[in-house]
């Protein structure tokens, strides 16, 4: 029973990136450039902001280094348009798709219990009173924190 | 084990609909009025169409009758501003309380096998092919619609 609580949790976060990889990953150099609505963020800063935020759960879930530090400062501490890009969209590109694909190999290999082990930004105290603080939560939060920018993204249309 | 990733599951629910209430329950008549972006959904048309597509959740997991099927046509089957709004903001506000209020209370009496059976817009063939096609699903797929739709509304800030 536990096995399919879990494919549906993780189907649900490969539906919500096949969404973004299926409006990203075929915009031009040009068109990724643009605001969801005038004055808001650029395509290329909302992809960058999910690229860096999913590549933080390797450690917040305790599941290996994150590969691309380097997009934080331009597309988590800032706003956009603060700092330049850091990389080329064509590389960002490389970075989502290849962040997301060993996020979801290594979802794919933890077990029922450990998606209901702490993740590593709360406290044992503060898990051993609410245990709902675990991966799986990280794992639900994240996928609707995409599905929310994936909305503001579809705006350009 | 179950029941911590069904709390997980209806708690990243209330999560979201949560941020909804506080966003748009304290806006005004005017406020309501307001579009997303320049020739985008106002925010009423979102209310409207989120408080319609969980009102169907009733039939689609099988747990009562829904409320408010007046809603459909101006919030569902017609795009913004196609039709009049059905009813005033101050009644849409009531109606999406109550109808999130009834799904949530429904929600928290189901058992863990409940949920891992099919909701009603699957055959039986279909399911037995694929069992993630369950109440589950729907939950987990509704909560990132409405964080999608989330998403856009913060916009208007």
């Amino acid at each position: 029973m536990e096995e399919l609580f879990l494919k549906n949790a993780i189907g649900s976060w490969k539906q919500v990136i096949g969404r973004i990889d299926k409006g990203f990953l075929q915009l031009s150099d040009e068109e990724i450039q643009r605001q969801v609505a005038p004055g808001k963020n650029r395509l290329i800063y909302l992809l960058g902001h999910l690229t860096a935020v999913h590549d933080r759960m390797f450690s917040l879930l305790g599941i290996g280094e994150r590969l691309h530090p380097e997009l934080d400062e331009a597309y988590i501490s800032n706003p956009d348009r603060t700092l330049p890009d850091p990389v080329a969209p064509a590389d960002l590109k490389k970075f989502w798709s290849e962040v997301n694909r060993q996020l979801t190999e290594a979802f794919e290999k933890l077990t029922p219990a450990e998606w209901l082990q702490k993740h590593t930004a709360v406290s044992d105290e503060d898990f051993a009173k609410d245990p709902s603080r675990n991966r799986l939560s990280i794992l639900l939060s994240r996928t609707n924190h995409a599905a929310f920018h994936t909305g503001q993204a579809v705006l350009v249309k």
